[in-house]
This record gives C-alpha cells, sequence and structure tokens, in this order.
C-alpha cells in the first residue's frame, strides 16, 4: 500500500493520487494530485523528465497515478509549503470530462453522486458524520451497552400505520420495518438490558420534503432499569454532549472553515418545558398564537420558534419539550395520569428525536393497542410482555438529519451517502 | 436509574430486576434476581417483612420488581458472597410461566426468541459480539476509515445472478441489495478512500443449511491506493488479530467458562497458499484428492480439511488461499494473467471471507462483464468507473458467522439477534 498524500515524508516518495488540476507551461508542469487525506503539488521538469510530461499533458480532472519522486520543501508552493518533484507516473486509470460539477442542481449531482463525493466538503462531511456517529457509540459501548442488528425483514405490515414497503417473500409477503422500535422492546423483553442499534429504516411515503427520504440510517436505544423518562434524557443529553465535544475538537475548525458553522458544545442540563408551557411563552415572546385544537402536539411553526426561543431563555441551541397529548404519541408510550412520559428533542429549531419511557406492563399495552384498533396489527409485539419485563425506555435519532442539523445543511439529499426518494432509486 | 446489579455496593440499596429463582421457606426466603450485568440473592425475613414475603411468594420466573433493603457481606451466600436483605419491594411487571427452556429445540426457542435470550449464554454472547465488532471498527476509524450507509433499496436486481428480494416501490419496483459491493466501490470513485459499512444484506435464498440466513449483517471494508491485494490481505489479518486480541482480554476467560472456547489470538501473519498448492498438500497429508474439474475452487471438503491443515503446517486458526479459477470469483476482481487476485481467507476450516483487489478500469470492468453477459445489467455500475478511480479492494464478513466461529457455534440461528429463513419472518 502506498502512503496517504497527509502522511507523506521529505525525500523519496512512491504514492497514488487522482489528478485535480494540471497546468502545464513551456517547460515546466504544475499538477493537483489529491487523496481522501489531502492534496499536494507535483511539479515536473519537462526538460529533465519529458516522458513524465508526456503523460500528464494528456490527463483529465479524475485520472489516476502513481507517483514516484522527491518531496523538497518549497516556500513558493502555497499548498502546504512543498512539492514533489516527480520523475516517474505511471497511470492507473483514466477519466472522462466530468458531466457535473459543483453549481450542477442537487438531483444532478445526485445522478453523478460518485463524483460529486470527490467536492472537499462532501470527503469532510461523511469524516464528521463518522466520527460523530461514532462518539455515541464510543459513549454507549463504554457505558456497557450492547449492540443488535434486528431483521428488516418483518411479518406484519406496521407500528405506526404510516406506509410500508411491501416484499415478495417466497410464497408470502415480507414488509420493510419503519423502525426498530418492537425489536429494541424486545432486546428489553430478552434481559440485553441496555442497547443500541445502527441501522437502515424504510418509509413507504410519497413526501418530496427537504428533510424526507424512503431510506435512512436511524440510531436507536433503548435501556432497561430507568424510573422514568427523565433518565432518557438525561442519557440522551449527555451522549450528545460527548458527541458534540469530540467533534468539535476534531474537526470544529475545519467545519467552522468549510461550512462556516460553530460548533458549540451544549451545556448540561438541556432545558426542559411542557408543551403547555412552550405555547405561553412563544405567545409571550413572539406573537405566535396557536390554534386550541393544535396544542396537543407541537404545530410546525413552533417547533422553529423553539430554536429562537431555547435561545432567548436558555442560551441553548437544545431543548426538551415534555407533556404531549396522548392521541399525538404512539400507543406504546407509558401515560402517568393520561400524559405520555416522553419528550421531543428540538436542535437548532427542528425536532431530532422522540424519546418515552415504555408501556412495559401487558395489559396495560393491549389495552392503549387496543383503543386505537391495533391490537391485531401488533398482538406478535404484545406477546413480548407476556413474561416479565423490566421498565424501559428509549429514542432514535436520524444520522442523516441531525448531519443536516450539526453543519446546517438545509437539504436532506446533501448528507446522506445516496440518497433515496420516490423517485429516485438510483445510481 | 437504578445501579445495575453488578455496582450494587455496600449499605442501603435500591435495585431493579428480573425474578431468576424463588425459593420460599417457612420464615425466609431466597430470591435470585438478575439483569444484563449480574445476579443477586435477595433474602426476605418473613417475620420482619411478612408484606415483602407475600409479594414474592407469588411471583414467576421472568417478574421484575424494585427492591429496596441492605446489602450486606455474606459468606454463607455462594453468589459472589452478598445478600440483600429486602424491607420494601414492588412489582414492576408480572410474568407468566415460559412455554420454553433451554432444552427446547432452536426452532421453539426462536419462536421465544425474547425469553430465550434471556439464557445466560445468549447475553454473554451478544456482548461478546459486540465487543468483536466494535473492535473491528475501532481499528479501522484508528486508521482514518470513513463510514458509510449505503441503500439497500436498489433499482437493478442483481451483482451476481442469486436471488434477490423484489419490493413494490411505489409505482415500479426495486430489489435488496445482497451486499453493499457496488457501493462501496462507488465510494472509492467518490474518493472516500478507506470506509467500512456494517449493515444488513438480503439473500433469497431458500437455503436450509445451518450458515444461510435471507438477512444477516455484513461487515464490509474498501480500501483505495493497493498496489496488490496483499495489502487487503494483511490489513485483514492485522484488523482481525486485533480484534482478537480485545475480545480475549475482555471476555477470553467467561468464553471459556460458559462456552468452553479458548480464544487464540493469532499471529502475524496469517500463512498463505495457492489454491493448487492446498490441494497438493491435502492429498499428501490426507490422502484427500479432490476431482480435477473442481480444482478452480475451494471444495467444501477441503474448505473443512483446511482447519486441519492450517493447524499441522502452520499452528495457525488461519489460513489465506489465493489463485481461484476466474470463473469461480466475481467478475470485478482484477486479474493479472487471468489469475483473480484475491483470496478466501479460511478460520477454523470456514470460508469466513472472500477479498480481492477490484478492476479499477472502465475498459477492462466493461470487458470482464460482458464476457458472462452481465454488461447490461451493471450498466450503472460500470459508470462509477468512467471518470478515473484509485486503484483498491476489500473484504466482507458475515457477523453472524464470525460470531459463530468465535465461539464454536454449530448453528448460524444461534447467533442471530433474530434469525431469518425461508420459512421465518417472526418474530
Amino acid at each position: 500500500m502506498t502512503p496517504q498524500i497527509s502522511k507523506l515524508q521529505e525525500g523519496n516518495v512512491k504514492f497514488q493520487g487522482m489528478i485535480e488540476t494540471v497546468r502545464d507551461k513551456k517547460n515546466i508542469q504544475f499538477i493537483v494530485l489529491r487523496d481522501f487525506s489531502g492534496k499536494i503539488q507535483v511539479t515536473v521538469d519537462k526538460i529533465a523528465y519529458p516522458e513524465v510530461g508526456e503523460v500528464f499533458s494528456h490527463l483529465l480532472t479524475g485520472a489516476t497515478v502513481m507517483v514516484e519522486g522527491e518531496l523538497v520543501k518549497s516556500e513558493y508552493v502555497k499548498m502546504g509549503g512543498q512539492e514533489v518533484l516527480a520523475k516517474r507516473v505511471e497511470v492507473t486509470s483514466t477519466a472522462e470530462a466530468y458531466p457535473i460539477g459543483p453549481e450542477s442542481s442537487i438531483d444532478q449531482r445526485i445522478d453523478y453522486r460518485w463524483l460529486d463525493l470527490r467536492q472537499e466538503k462532501n470527503l469532510l462531511l461523511f469524516k464528521v458524520q463518522t466520527v460523530f456517529i461514532n462518539a455515541l457509540r464510543e459513549y454507549l459501548l463504554n457505558n456497557e451497552f450492547t449492540e443488535i442488528h434486528s431483521p428488516k425483514l418483518i411479518a406484519t405490515a406496521s407500528e405506526s400505520g404510516s406506509e410500508v414497503f411491501q416484499v415478495k417473500y417466497f410464497d408470502t409477503f415480507a414488509y420493510l420495518a419503519q423502525s426498530p422500535q418492537f425489536y429494541k422492546q424486545m432486546a428489553m423483553a430478552g434481559g440485553l438490558g441496555k442497547i443500541f442499534e445502527v441501522g437502515p429504516v424504510f418509509r413507504a411515503e410519497k413526501s418530496h420534503s427537504r428533510k424526507h427520504a424512503t431510506e435512512f440510517t436511524s440510531f436507536d436505544v433503548e435501556v432497561s432499569g430507568i424510573e422514568s423518562y427523565e433518565d432518557i434524557m438525561k442519557l440522551e443529553e449527555e451522549l450528545l454532549a460527548y458527541a458534540l465535544e469530540v467533534v468539535n475538537k476534531k474537526y470544529g475548525e475545519e467545519i467552522k472553515q468549510v461550512f462556516g458553522v460553530d460548533i458549540v458544545v451544549p451545556k448540561l442540563p438541556f432545558p426542559r418545558i411542557k408543551l403547555a408551557d412552550l405555547y405561553n411563552e412563544l405567545e409571550k415572546r413572539y406573537g405566535y398564537s396557536c390554534p386550541e385544537e393544535e396544542k396537543d402536539d407541537l404545530s410546525t411553526e413552533a417547533e422553529k420558534l423553539c430554536g429562537q426561543f431555547s435561545k432567548d431563555a436558555f442560551d441553548s441551541e437544545f431543548l426538551f419539550v415534555t407533556d404531549f397529548g396522548a392521541k399525538k404519541r404512539a400507543f406504546y408510550h407509558l401515560r402517568k395520569d393520561c400524559v405520555p412520559q416522553g419528550y421531543d428533542l428540538i436542535w437548532k429549531g427542528v425536532e431530532i428525536t422522540t424519546g418515552a419511557q415504555r408501556e412495559h406492563r401487558y395489559e396495560i399495552l393491549k389495552k392503549q393497542a387496543e383503543e386505537i384498533g391495533l391490537a391485531k396489527d401488533v398482538e406478535f409485539y404484545l406477546q413480548f410482555f407476556k413474561y416479565g419485563c423490566l421498565p424501559h425506555g428509549g429514542f432514535g435519532l436520524g444520522v442523516d438529519r441531525v448531519t443536516m442539523n450539526l453543519l446546517d445543511i438545509p437539504n436532506l439529499k446533501e448528507t446522506m451517502f445516496i440518497f433515496r426518494g420516490p423517485e429516485r432509486l438510483t445510481p
């Protein structure tokens, strides 16, 4: 394996890279080569190495080469103050002219996502996402969580009634899981205690919003032995604060430079507010008045205002909103005096999580499912609770949505490796 | 959140657990409570706390409780030399009698997987799998790998011709990805340099072997800037050695106790042998003679014998086998003098990986696809290579199969959180 560009040392070098630019002068060539780790200038003395010059003069952006030469310090070179004086070059692949550029529309760029990914900001985006998600994992693993991989092929259509994809499964049909919710809870019934899963979820929604996809990556957490959903909020805020600290340390400056975003490591605890109190505050502060009949849920407008409100009232990017109306929350949320014991977490005016304590008692869970006519559909799930189950709760984060928020990117299509939507199955 | 059982300290305690056993004597009760972290004995003085005794005497295995009391050292208690003298108990969930036990068949146990998971060996299995997989991730992340999440919904049916699941996708059809292979390579074309993915793959095979599932978790790695597939073998052996060391350190003794397996941290490098030489050796040493027409691939019998052979010849559990016949390897493997530049990795006589350098040059790749009549089907994939691509290679590991090997478990159904097969879509 040849060394990556960022690790090249002074002296003789042999390395590989992709051509970014070739500037071809009469007696000299300046080539910028790159790989995932960085860029370097390669300089060719066409008098001394005419065959090397000949090769480079025919290569387009994207072509790849193996170069041998000498790496020297050079105060004239802006790019890291160094250059490689090339002595030998071998073409490892050629390239056609690019059909897209950074100025192309997002949909055109996705048509050629493998070229679009070459943009430096995209490489950075996925590095940041990797570090962020792994910091979440690391925090959980350090706290004795077990990782599960729950099935995506399931026998019954639905948890939530929203649309699911149907799969031809030999002589019958299966469905693609919309979330690992039921299986996370199965792990709780199974005694795994504290678990997480990072995996795809599937939503057959014909939405064309900038925040929806038919397939995306979900980061799901579930914990037994809690005393209330306060324990879940505490876990989630600590988890996010840890991950943001890691990201800030590793990529804070680069993110500021490339995306113009300051990563703020949040103070703990995050502020908490009941939905009714939030509506009072939004009216008092910003004159926003929500129709009475919608006050059991967070309206789109109110969600946005939360960004401003949490800044103004608490100097925080984050805000936990609690005490939603029972009809607006999933049937499996545990209720106390009819109030679902859960929350939404709002980050910069965007809901990133729904979390809750779950109803773990078979009879009550069954009753709550019956109330909305779901008992038959979720019969298999209800079984998990017949043989005892510790009180538990959890939450889920959309990896791609959180990345949007982290880097202030307005469109989900930009933060997914490859976007999937109602009209988008390729590349 | 109440403290987990393994972290309870002497003195007053309040904690939660699931009932394992209740031994009810005249004046005293001994209860074993457990959670994911361990077990503890709870002792109830029925004279002093009759209401506590009354509660426990009605609870079946699986019921869950919150207990308050005093934890004291006690030389009479085998379980950790301590017990909790209970003063208060609150039932958090009740349980029906279990319909299965450890002695039930694997299929019966899977019907009630959430109960089957409660077996201590299953809890350990998933803890070990978590640590193993995370050690693999950790090694890669420490080496600047980026994590990707490639789409599982894809537009075209196949890479390999083997059977795929069809999904009704709005007004058209999609298919479930059999592997992230093409998308790993797209990341290479996209300049991500070094990537990995851990996610589900789907195989519509009507196989009932003890090693097959219709959905399982794949750990996939792909790296740019290689000089040959030797670089991939080197990466994989270092990765596995690292992960096995981590597992051995954390769970070596427990694994020995529960599964009777010695975790062997392998020496590097793993032995390597060409397929033709392997057949010569197997004939010479064990009298195994493979039919001439099958010698371009590793026969099932030869695969098994590799376990013995690598032990005898190299004192190694691992063996790289190289130089397979071109017709037996995927069309996208790079060939040198007609020999596919890849390998199988055999661990304890079981193939756990196919790895290779990939063909990264558009024209040659296209030709290799045409040779087997696939050029049309993989047209979208061929496009990735039109605009240049660094030489690259990689491999994939089945998480559940590797766990089988790690713990010497004969059936894949035991190592998957929830098994999926042709006749198995539940729970």
